[in-house]
């Protein structure tokens, strides 16, 4: 409706103290029509006072709280034109659609986008041009539609360009895991990575599904909310960072489309590596070893899914100048023995100090070893021994402690993580060999025990696949600060087959 | 998240003077990962004082102008909690995802929907338990991956479920357009079915691409924001009425959808056929009539395309107990010679007063006795007799002034509607045979010179295809209240080709 730029409406502002977040406008459906458009086309706002401008996305206020004529600004929208509190006049004109709804549409339509289409889309969403509506429109069309490897990398390069970028002294290396599930690989690595003389400023995720994230998880340590200049800063000095990604805005399109993921799971291929890669690139990794867990009830579920993934990585590497090396693991068993975000960190510094020696530590050191061989820190095939040297001579422990501090010390040892108020003892009730453990329904048990709200909450492994176990062994520890929640995941644990056993002794007189 | 449900946190409420017609509300993201959730996922609210409960979707503010424990609530959702005034302590619990979700994954993964899925997402649609993000990513997927014929029925029914029904005695009876571009058949269909003693509660649509809608031109004449009750009352007493769908809340997750489509301007043809068909059903229609224009810039491109959903109409229309028949039209050659709503309006009230008898007056009568026949006012073959006949001889004039009357007069006749303060004449500057006009650049013309907010601006051609043209006769007159719209409109007509000639007399002595 690019006919309509010269009407110009003017409007009474009426303040919401309120930051929206999305440039938006809320207005009358009368005034809305009046002007020719519909809710959800585009105004253009205009701060007669100082001529600042901004395009908003109309949203409609059905009610009579907003006088004829009225038009409600939040706050963000307010401080980009200037308004000071109270109300005054402000111009309105109607606007067209952006290119970028053309685009998404042609993805809508199965056809390719461009490097400059998918810029433009990039760009919009970047700059709160495109509503939420039209940014689900897209995600969709993507989940649905898929993008090809040019396209991927199109992608990639757009997220890079829409972001700032983090300029770290030396060689930068970073590591990333698709879907993993629990076990805090990334808190054993980076501080190996770090005392080997490479620079590490891993940016990690909250929970979503799973009972902790790494930053869920380090945020027991430490302060893990830190700005791009404290990761720059801590990295510089100290050589690694553990950071909560939510908190820096290295790629702001690309959290934008994130979020507009979660709502229904998705998790388009293509979509996720540009995210990863273009992550990497923004903190300017120059070495990336992806970790890519296979299993029935993780992201990746084949081994040739996770091949060509895996292929896909390296080749958007190579577009972007950064060299990939991507590891398939096992996805079907616990990485470690601990559910929750404390258990994993107290799980964690245990292995790096040295008491414990298990299949997660063995996943951290092989990844390491990778980055290692990869940057040309260790030669090839001895990439693995040089970290596992760092692991067990108690320089990663230290360097940890070091990251600890930089990062806002809490706790830096296992012995001091807390424990939850309560706890309860899972005992086997028979003999046998445990065949199977089932990673979601663990992931569910230490949910429902309150994790990762509550900290302290989650299930601690005693047993292991394959392991033999007598009747009245100790299986596993439900722990929880909330009895209620206690009772509810064994009670879980009851109704599901969590651990699934093969009985060595089959012994029944009747 | 169901596992989360028996947490229950304590917020502030913060009223917002707003309703925002969706039942969202504003938190801190610190908030929303205290709770183990993310933004776009579900709390449930409970007011401690009347124990009150709603499900909202979670939106981040993220500033400080809501307090840590502070929760933003725009003025409906305070309404169905029963909060007053002020700042109250509310409870708020952490929900899981509705089921719909699940089933909207379900058709992006190219899935087949049942009945009860389909009637699922469409009740949490009305009940507004779907966030915009997740109806945009349904009509994404349904756009993309489509409906068969049995999913379009799940949908009619699933809509008609979720909304109102308006009985009316007698037999009612509706005609439907599909993407028809200018000329108001309806406002001369209209009275000729209500004088021949049929019943037709006609909700139309305002103009969103095109230079009028039925509802814009009507309400040159008449008040369109009625009631359901109104639309009962006038249809009874008078048979028929011609109102804005939008004013009426017959199916308020069809209104939903068809917004959320409006933005990327999506009409997958199931969801369409559904939505026609539900609000046929839910005024009681038992027979009602389809044009469906056909051409290069109208939303059916090919015969094909029209005998394909004229066939789905039908059978649809078997599955609610309504019979249908569809007609399939000209959609490239213009309905009547006006674009805008007043030039529409009045060339509407010259074809009910007998001065011009043209395509759009054949097109109008044509649908009518289609209509006669259906319902048996008319024997098979002699239904177009009688429309005409009920035209030519005045009484659908009167039927028309008796609605006008009825909805809230302002105009019935046509020598009475406005002209546009400023004017244009186009004429021919060569002589010629006028072999095509385009219907798109006249629209755009129309709006450019101010249609439909300027209810006088338009076009009125003064010219048809085939017509044979001296230079210097007159092709078109544009008007306008704006100067330089006019202007920009003629500016616009010079650079493309709107109207094209075949020069019959080809002289050129060089």
């Amino acid at each position: 409706m690019d006919n309509m730029k010269d009407y110009i409406f003017t409007f009474s502002t009426k303040p919401i103290a309120i930051k929206a977040g999305k440039n938006i406008c809320l207005m009358n459906e009368a005034d809305v029509r009046e002007m020719g458009l519909n809710p959800f086309e585009r105004v253009q706002l205009i701060n007669p006072k100082n001529n600042k401008k901004i395009v908003t996305v109309i949203d409609i206020s059905q009610n009579k709280l907003l006088k004829e004529k009225e038009i409600g600004l939040f706050f963000d929208v307010q401080e980009k034109l200037g308004i000071k509190k109270g109300t005054q006049q402000i111009k309105a004109t109607p606007m067209g659609r952006p290119k970028s709804i053309e685009y998404i549409k042609k993805k809508m339509n199965k056809k390719k986008l461009t490097f400059e289409e998918m810029q433009a889309i990039v760009q919009d969403i970047s700059e709160n041009k495109l509503s939420e509506i039209e940014v689900s429109a897209f995600v969709s069309s993507v989940y649905i539609n898929g993008f090809d490897l040019e396209e991927t990398v199109s992608m990639t390069k757009a997220l890079i360009g829409s972001g700032q970028k983090l300029v770290i002294p030396g060689t930068v290396v970073d590591k990333h895991s698709i879907g993993g599930v629990n076990g805090r690989v990334t808190m054993v690595l980076v501080p190996i990575i770090a005392e080997a003389g490479l620079k590490i400023p891993k940016t990690s995720s909250r929970s979503i599904t799973s009972a902790a994230g790494t930053a869920d998880a380090m945020e027991v340590l430490a302060n893990v909310s830190l700005t791009i200049a404290q990761i720059k800063k801590i990295t510089q000095k100290i050589g690694g960072v553990i950071a909560w990604g939510g908190a820096v805005e290295l790629a702001p399109a690309d959290d934008k489309i994130i979020k507009i993921e979660h709502p229904l799971s998705l998790d388009p291929e293509g979509q996720v590596i540009a995210s990863v890669m273009a992550k990497k690139e923004s903190v300017s990794s120059k070495f990336v070893v992806i970790d890519l867990p296979v299993g029935k009830e993780v992201k990746v579920k084949t081994r040739e899914q996770a091949t060509s993934m895996a292929k896909k990585f390296i080749e958007v590497g190579k577009a972007v100048d950064i060299k990939v090396e991507a590891l398939i693991t096992n996805g079907d068993e616990p990485s470690g023995p601990a559910f929750g975000p404390a258990l994993e960190a107290r799980h964690a510094l245990e292995v790096l100090e040295g008491k414990v020696f298990d299949n997660m530590a063995q996943k951290a050191v092989e990844l390491a070893g990778t980055l290692l061989e990869l940057s040309e820190k260790a030669p090839k095939e001895k990439g693995y021994l040089k970290a596992k040297e760092i692991l067990e001579s108690g320089k990663a422990l230290k360097k940890m402690k070091e990251i600890i501090n930089a990062q806002g010390k809490k706790i830096d040892e296992s012995k001091k993580v807390p424990w939850a108020k309560f706890s309860h003892d899972v005992k086997s009730t028979q003999a046998g060999s445990i065949s199977q453990l089932d990673v979601k329904g663990l992931t569910l048990m230490a949910r429902i025990a309150g994790a990762p709200v509550d900290k302290e909450a989650g299930v601690l492994l005693n047993s292991e696949e394959g392991q033999k176990i007598k009747k009245g062994d100790k299986l596993m520890t439900i722990y929880s600060n909330n009895k209620r929640r206690l009772e509810a995941a064994r009670d879980y644990l009851h109704k599901n087959p969590i651990i699934q056993m093969e009985r060595v002794i089959l012994e029944k007189i009747e």
